[in-house]
């Protein structure tokens, strides 16, 4: 989100790029912003999904379709310089935790694997169930989370800020320490474009816990976007200038 | 779906364009198909969301992710001649059918509005509720119903074949008709390139009867898909050389 986004802009001087999504060949109206800088020999582009446009409710756009429409959209345009494509991407945001899997508030997690938690679609035999889930591994960055004392663990997505019993034992079933709205999908864009990818994810709320995940989130949400802001300049300092195997 | 899609592609004597979804200059590897051609003085463009490539199991692209995704990319496209912009993208399909709403299996369907019902983001006052059900009118076609013999009625969409006690609040919440997986995404991609849209399904499964949808959707696939493919040449020819007032 917005709010999320601004304190990394600032701290790495980035610029808003305003024909990146919306360039004169494009006729659609694309609501996602980018802002791009360097930091030491790396080329760095933040984007945004920007506002809701379309429903005229003005919020934040979130969720799995925003997400991957604007992840494919600047993948095409970056990679689009065969010398100079994405080395990896990083979907930085907060998340739920589970505190049966060890998840606290204000922690950072690193993620191993997305997969989704609503879309069920059992049709048996059919390879439809395990699409809808549709698991995928991030890149392995075991140093890194040392490096900046993050967890590791699944991300699940869905597109509830709440969660129902149906949706937890999917959850469950996807070993996740944390949920979120978008990882699987910007995960599913990534993969279109052969683009490394990992899901670092700070918990503003318990879902396995007893308060409402709406009335956590916004409490914490603070909390939660100060430890973000403190992770992801370490991250990137210790990513700049890495092979992927170093991570 | 591949198989629905193909004799309407036959029918209208299309031809695939491989450099559609995959130019020169794109640099992913989208999973889309365009189809193209000529009926009477309308140009006609068929997009199939394709078969998945990154979770290996080789089903049709199904749910709201692919489908907004090659909804926005084919206007992109389409739309970049300001001389020739799309003048209504129609998605065709099955869906499921509410019986308390007067829907049999069968049945073929034209959008009034579609909505979603598996985005639940309660956090009161602050728009994003209204956001995540991203209701969106649909072109008005009542003449057209007249012409086809089709009911008129609200599409729900969701990720998810199935559907449980939360989703059928938010389904009547959504006052809908039938049932789909894709309807509301389209729609928003629509509205992002302010092309004009309509859906037209036909009823493979009722979702408030007794049988599980995936058995019900496999029984009656074939018959649908006959429906479907039975209307949509009347649609195209209703439509052609009409104003959207007409419609």
């Amino acid at each position: 989100m917005e709010a999320e986004a601004q304190p990394l802009i600032d701290h790495l001087s980035l610029k808003p790029n305003q024909e990146f999504f919306n360039s004169p060949t494009s006729s659609g109206t694309a609501p996602f912003l980018a802002y791009q800088g360097k930091h030491e020999s790396c080329n760095i582009t933040i984007v945004t999904n920007g506002k809701d446009a379309v429903h005229g409710t003005g919020v934040d756009n979130v969720g799995t379709i925003p997400a991957a429409l604007a992840t494919y959209l600047a993948l095409d345009k970056l990679n689009s310089n065969p010398d100079k494509k994405v080395d990896l991407l990083i979907n930085a945001g907060t998340c739920g935790g589970f505190k049966k899997m060890g998840a606290e508030i204000g922690d950072v997690y690193l993620t191993t694997a997305v997969a989704n938690h609503d879309r069920r679609i059992i049709i048996p035999g059919s390879g439809f169930e395990e699409y809808g889930i549709g698991k995928v591994e991030s890149t392995t960055v075991s140093s890194l989370a040392k490096e900046i004392n993050a967890k590791l663990g699944v991300c699940t997505t869905g597109n509830s800020l709440d969660a129902h019993d149906v949706d937890h034992k999917l959850m469950q079933e996807n070993e996740a320490s944390v949920k979120d709205m978008e990882a699987a999908a910007i995960a599913w864009s990534c993969e279109m474009h052969q683009t490394p990818h990992i899901g670092i994810k700070v918990v503003t709320d318990i879902v396995d816990g007893d308060k409402p995940s709406h009335e956590e989130f916004m409490e914490n949400l603070g909390t939660a976007a100060q430890s973000l802001q403190g992770a992801l300049p370490k991250v990137i300092e210790y990513i700049c200038g890495k092979g992927h195997d170093e991570l």
